[in-house]
């Protein structure tokens, strides 16, 4: 069903040329480059980082994705004329009209690209990716780059945590569309909620252009649509192996709602009439994928004696019946009066696979709630997810920057009033530090011409955050945790289709040590410079306490 | 610098034909679509209306937007090839290939669309939209308009909120696209942020799109990047009038930069070159447009001193610098700070305007951080919001549903495990119950074939939530909140522009009593049914637990 990676990719390029137009952007990008441009340090060489400060949702990581967006974006940034006009008319009139030629001229193919592997395990203060180029260029693509990042490393994290909280069991569908920022916010967290570890999801135009696997039967509206079993049209059905001719569905179904309410001690006279219309209209346009949603009136008073009466018909004509879908109340508790219904048809009727019919619970559900699922007894065994999933409730944003590292050559360093606004200058080198058993437990920011450190070899580290003390460390392994993945305007690292990114994810999340992974209060990853970058900086706050006293000087 | 109504809508049209295809939208719509059309209902007359539960934000009101996205979104669907070939590789391989053949002749030419105008203050439980027309096809535009209607909606409230909380005062800047979901949600947010009440945005796009105004100047980035005055370039300035030969703005600025520290008694040593260099380099370039951000290394031993010395260079040369951007810190304390300082140069320097440049704070304000404005000491002019604003954090999803109400000429109603998920059935007329002094004070749902209420009149109406009390009010005015805005096929009233909705926005929330727009703790808005729709609902409910006993027949 998924597309191969380079049609996927070609599918992904022209959405993001026709949702990523380089004016997709701030407004000081273009004044900022227009001074730039101005003072004749446009194409000064130029390094900006982006990293995110904390790690999201109170927890241990986070994961890195939408660079593959992010390089795409590159590969047609481009300005039209149309853009250009726009441009003229928004911008002081005092802009030099040369600077629109300039504009017009501009692509990436002087900037390069080093950053992370997509899908990567990341912690915060790591930068992920270092955008270098000519400096009016690297500005200019600030917003675009946060943009594609930000959300979808969100929405990724998000994923990951909710597939955890549900343990590897569970089937995990995405249904937030139409809960998301509008069309692309759906779309963008349908593709990434996958990669994060979702197994489904329901909206078709990520399927589409992602080959995401898509799932889903129908709505309450469907069920309320019916009225009466004259609605129900045809109303027979062939045996599923074809021999048998046209059976009555309708007379066949209400001897087996007899038989259910038997069982059970139920009332038939509360049972709805329309919802087994409704099930049965669907049961014969999808006999083989009969999942109807149950709770339109009363689970146990009608939905699930319809669904067990029709589904009892489907078995006996050979057909395989899916399950059913909760979608309102406590769905526990529901979930486990299900099953043990679906255990006494399975019993008294010999019918072994009723047992085991799936139950798809959707009803607002949390990651607090996901996690619940494994305290509380419940039969759920696929589990819908849309609000909290997409919206990422519980922290909407990453926070990502971007921020200036090095100038011709000279590393830049911004202080500020908050103290961890400041940023760690210098072109980097970055290690991931693996333990004995191949956990990652540091990774280490070195500057770029510092010798990588050895495995088995002890290196002196400065961690960023808490007392600063200096740690030496002997790491079993070492990996980069910088590729080279745009090169002079190419994208330089083969592209991976979703479906080989997801892999990644669940590869880098299994390596991680479980004291990182704890939903709540997990371990601190410690995220550390070297010796020779730790001096740097000192360095570099001693200097700018003690300017030079340029006042003087003329 | 808007585009006129026309082409602005031509460019959204475009714009939703790319991100809303036809296939951005749940599985499940089209395995019911098969299942109606299998059953031969898909022609059926079918009404749905969408709504949401509760008031966002824990307010007394929300605004409806997204309509005019929704009609072109109706006017352009149609299925391609592409998109049938690929729904027939996910839907069940029984689907009748004849299915498929319907789906690419359909589109909207027979569904009806009526509406709250665009812009209205609305209430939960008062049905936004309704739309109708057959079956199969209004089923399937559920999550599409879910999808355009829900954060439209969402982020204009919030930005009304932001805009009540601060006053009518301050301007308010939108900045908020990198931390948006994704380029298209940064979109929205910065086209529904200014129709709910914004004064600006950073997001340039929007403006070329809709004509939104932007703003912006420069970033710490642009500051870090210089370090020596000797990176200025030009250092010289014609005079405003061009009157003079050009001056050197360096040595001028050297010369107020001693006097600005003479006056305020501050260290010359601790003043940063390169951040003097970068204000510089961005005055000589627009200096009718100074407004630099000045929390890169220290406000009030750099920062604010650079900032006064370039400023009264540019006065000097008859140029009106703008003003200065706060961003870190304790933005009330340190623009009380700044704004000292501006008198102290304004009356030192005898230059009345400096006293009231303009002071931009800008560092992640909540809607609760804006409303504390109105309480601390501050001289904040213009605040920007970025993440708080276009992720809503306080409430990340508005809930709009999508539910049938009327089949075949037949209510339909939807009960619930959970009472408040229940529907109001049938096809209804709403009216907005107008008082003396012209404040909506209650909106009443009837039967679409009741006569309207008359003014001066006693209606009878019962509130849909609380005790559920039958009350008799008089209205001095009747308005109703239902425009046929989509006839069969074509939008049927005027398409505003941006600018348009927005003004229409303000005039809605002017006219809304003040109890209902406390941003804590609101008074309760009373949506009502009519008799005839309250004995419609007990009747359904009556013969709902008392369903045909179609078990027994037969």
């Amino acid at each position: 069903m998924a597309p191969p990676s380079s049609q996927a990719c070609a599918a992904v390029e022209r959405s993001i040329r026709e949702r990523v137009p380089p004016l997709l952007t701030d407004l000081y990008q273009f004044t900022m480059a227009y001074a730039y441009w101005r003072a004749g340090r446009h194409n000064e060489p130029a390094v900006f980082e982006l990293f995110f400060r904390d790690n999201p949702f109170g927890g241990g990581f986070s994961l890195f994705s939408g660079l593959l967006d992010c390089l795409l974006f590159l590969r047609s940034f481009r300005f039209s004329d149309e853009d250009l006009e726009y441009l003229r008319s928004v911008l002081p009139p005092a802009t030099d009209p040369a600077f629109f030629v300039f504009l017009r001229e501009l692509d990436c193919s002087n900037v390069t690209v080093r950053s992370a592997p997509e899908g990567t395990v990341v912690f915060a203060r790591v930068p992920l990716m270092e955008v270098s180029g000519p400096l009016a260029v690297v500005q200019l693509l600030e917003t675009s780059l946060l943009c594609l990042v930000n959300y979808a490393s969100l929405v990724c994290s998000n994923a990951a945590r909710f597939r955890m909280a549900a343990g590897s069991r569970r089937k995990l569908l995405e249904m937030g569309l139409r809960r998301a920022q509008g069309p692309d916010g759906g779309l963008t967290a349908s593709r990434y909620a996958y990669i994060g570890g979702f197994d489904l999801t329901s909206n078709v135009q990520a399927g589409f252009l992602f080959g995401v696997p898509v799932a889903g039967t129908m709505a309450h509206s469907y069920v309320t649509s019916f009225s009466s079993l004259e609605e129900v049209w045809p109303h027979t059905l062939m045996t599923a192996n074809g021999d048998h001719e046209s059976i009555d569905l309708i007379s066949l179904t209400k001897g087996w709602l007899r038989l259910v309410c038997e069982l059970l001690g139920a009332e038939p006279g509360k049972i709805r009439e329309g919802e087994l219309a409704a099930f049965l209209s669907y049961a014969v346009a999808y006999p083989h994928n009969f999942l109807p949603v149950i709770d339109s009136y009363s689970v146990s008073c009608s939905g699930l004696l319809n669904f067990c009466a029709v589904a009892l018909s489907l078995f006996e004509l050979d057909y395989r019946p899916l399950g059913v879908r909760l979608d309102s109340g406590d769905l526990c508790r529901q979930s486990v009066e299900v099953r043990r219904v679906f255990r006494l048809c399975s019993e008294r009727f010999s019918i072994p696979a009723f047992h085991s019919l799936t139950i798809v619970g959707t009803n607002n559900i949390s990651e607090h709630g996901m996690a619940e699922l494994n305290l509380k007894e419940n039969e759920i065994d696929v589990v819908g997810v849309g609000t909290h999933l997409v919206t990422c409730t519980r922290q909407p944003s990453l926070g990502c920057v971007y921020k200036l590292v090095e100038v011709r050559g000279s590393p830049r360093m911004k202080f500020s009033e908050d103290p961890e606004k400041s940023t760690v200058p210098g072109r980097k080198a970055i290690y991931r530090m693996l333990d004995t058993e191949g956990h990652p437990f540091l990774d280490l920011l070195c500057l770029r011409e510092e010798p990588a450190p050895t495995a088995g070899e002890a290196v002196k580290c400065h961690p960023v955050v808490g007392d600063q003390t200096c740690q030496s460390i002997t790491p079993s392994q070492v990996t980069c945790l910088r590729l080279d993945v745009y090169i002079k305007g190419q994208i330089s690292q083969p592209m991976c289709s979703t479906a080989e990114t997801r892999e990644k994810v669940q590869h880098s999340i299994q390596n991680l040590h479980p004291r990182y992974k704890r939903l709540e209060e997990p371990d601190t990853y410690t995220v550390a410079v070297s010796e020779k970058l730790h001096n740097l900086i000192a360095e570099i706050r001693k200097d700018s306490s003690n300017d030079s006293n340029f006042l003087l000087a003329n």
